[in-house]
């Protein structure tokens, strides 16, 4: 429910022109495929596209910040603005947690509540509740003396303790649906059960039949409110199986064939695990369908790591690690040989006038020194992590321009070569 | 010393900018006096003003935002110069430490270092070099198992221990100057000793003659060098004598004879004590010289206080209380009866969908919620910091320009009343 605020309020400034511009969108965009490919590379599965959503478009393959706590860290909605970026990510269990979705449902979903009236995307809930969970067993029950974080899977959903507050919470297909749907992000995933690496084959089969079970349930919930706050909300599956090649092609084939938006591939491991990431792309890929956007999930921890994901024929990606990075000091630069990396803490920078790096256009890098930097790490000083953060997203940001430019002109393969 | 940097660097393009603008600056501004009033109150003492400096000009009554580690907490110089803040502070015992006078001077100063073209100001080191001390006694010496932040103050100068690594340090009238001069804040501040209020006469009197000698010493030291990085520096004289009377009284006559180009009024209790100030303001006032710039250090917790300064004919002040506030959550919001502040993280604000204040033209009040901001603070994000920073900064900024507009059409003491 929106309530009109009184005059001069922030709220009334903004819902019109929230409205306005959704209004223009759905005009302008109307007829529009919600995806379709622009350009292929020859040689490789790297494609451009075009995303559509009532809040505007994305050029994919494209990087997505994230915003767990529908903010990215350190930064502001006008800062991903000045940076470009056509969508954000928020994190359904955070966001559930805190500050709950009702509330969010009365500004009239996240985009406003953030003010940020371009696309945005939203996890299932299902990653948050297993990897921040003691421990993981399907059949187990929550007992009295059990420490927060505790996990409990059932063929139905996942009951699992606050990371704030020990309270107990329920995810279900339907309700994390249900939590999308107020939260109002333009695309939204199905509930799946993320499996650990480490899962043994028997292990690995039950829980890729629940996510399928699941995929199923989270479709038949959406199909009936697709435009809860007035505007389309597009579904996603997501291909699990662990590290085990049939399950994962199984589940590729499986998830193709429903009538998602898009197709994501998740696990523990996609991401932090470069190799495995590649492996499982490679099974999945011929069970991909052409037409809808390929989601690699948590891919996004070193620029190299996305070309590859490109490269495999996806065209999103998310990482908390570009501003996880930053807040450390660990600044993206170009350099195969230090994994496109520095470390700003070092001594040896501490009167090195150069910018971070030398190419950049970000705020950062036209406006202070690697001395300066340095210096604001080592006084602690908070904007020393907001300038970091602004220049390692940048970077990826820039770099998903570049790529996209390359794989338009036929020269992905030698673009990726300069990053190896 | 600036060693030209290759290509592309940030330092080159920094420094032809910098040295453009203060050739400009120099060009358009010679001839112009240091300091002029351009509007005086017939009711009260306070009036409007103009600083000149090499660096650019100053509307006086000013706040000036303070940047103890050569960066206002949480943000940037670019966000400074989007508030229209028109000079900052730098914090000489801080930088003395880190990174050290050596270091920044190599940049070119403090302006260069921090990439802020505009003017500077630094402290002489004295006041953090007392505040941070454990203990403040004349003739007491650093003993062998002194616990870090012992502070010796002898007649030549005073000896003390880091914050940050427990060396030892010794500050004098002459390089408490040297650093300032390496700085290169366009207004530096004669050494003084901080008198603590509690300190009884023959204390009193005996650390009021230290500042008295140092501030002659502090005034030969740069007249031998006023343009150290090829600019001018100008040089403020600072009165003390704690709570006495006559003290006060003494030192605003001596201080007000020496040929400084501005008076500070310095001490503990300024600017956390209003009542106290108010008296000590009182008391000065009429050894003050009409020509030069009056700056009450310290002064800033409160919207008020800042009017209550301006009424007593100060014309600079700063303080740390606003963005310190605004990093716990405190922000200002025009309401007499509760001290123009709201406290964000209260549970009212969860579901406000008003700005901070309705009538703040801020970034943040344009921009996002209280409900938004309460949910930042809830949930530990540093841009919510960040926001809160912007908006208190904002807040005195912009009441500094209405006092300035009222001060002009002769309507000061009634537009002090709507804050009272």
């Amino acid at each position: 429910m929106w309530v009109t605020p009184p005059k001069n309020a922030i709220g009334r400034l903004s819902v019109a022109k929230n409205e306005l511009f959704a209004m223009l969108g759905a005009l302008l965009l109307f007829g529009m495929p919600f995806f379709e490919t622009t350009a292929t590379d020859t040689a490789t599965h790297a494609r451009t596209g075009r995303i559509t959503t009532d809040h505007g478009t994305i050029e994919t393959p494209v990087f997505m910040p994230v915003g767990t706590q529908a903010s990215v860290k350190t930064l502001d909605q006008a800062d991903m603005r000045q940076l470009g970026a056509e969508i954000m990510l928020g994190n359904t269990y955070h966001l559930h947690l805190r500050p709950g979705e009702d509330l969010i449902a009365e500004h009239g979903g996240l985009h406003r509540f953030m003010n940020w009236d371009k696309p945005l995307l939203t996890d299932s809930g299902g990653f948050q509740v297993f990897s921040l969970g003691k421990e993981t067993r399907a059949g187990a029950e929550l007992g009295a003396g059990a420490q927060g974080r505790l996990v409990a899977i059932d063929e139905q959903g996942v009951t699992f303790t606050s990371h704030i507050d020990g309270s107990t919470h329920r995810f279900t297909p339907e309700s994390s649906i249900d939590i999308q749907h107020k939260l109002g992000a333009d695309i939204i995933m199905a509930f799946d059960e993320c499996t650990p690496d480490a899962a043994e084959r028997p292990y690995a089969e039950a829980a890729l039949a629940r996510t399928h079970a699941w995929a199923e349930q989270s479709l038949a919930a959406h199909m009936g409110n697709t435009r809860y706050h007035g505007y389309q909300q597009f579904l996603f599956g997501i291909i699990q199986g662990a590290q085990h090649r049939d399950l994962r092609e199984r589940s590729a084939e499986f998830i193709s064939a429903l009538p998602f938006d898009g197709v994501a591939i998740g696990g523990e491991s996609i991401g932090y695990n470069m190799a495995a990431t590649a492996e499982i792309l490679d099974w999945v890929y011929p069970y991909l369908p052409e037409t809808k956007p390929h989601y690699a999930m948590g891919v996004g921890l070193s620029p190299l790591d996305l070309l590859i994901a490109v490269e495999h024929g996806v065209d999103m990606f998310d990482c908390v690690a570009p501003t996880r990075l930053a807040r450390h000091g660990m600044l993206y630069s170009k350099n195969p040989s230090k994994q496109h990396r520095l470390n700003i803490k070092n001594a040896s920078f501490a009167r090195d006038t150069q910018p971070i790096d030398a190419a950049c256009a970000c705020h950062t890098c036209q406006n202070y020194s690697r001395s300066y930097l340095h210096h604001l790490f080592a006084a602690g000083e908070l904007s020393g992590q907001r300038l970091a953060s602004l220049h390692n997203l940048h970077f990826l940001l820039q770099l998903m321009r570049d790529t996209r430019q390359a794989i338009g002109a036929g020269r992905f393969k030698e673009f990726k070569k300069e990053w190896e």
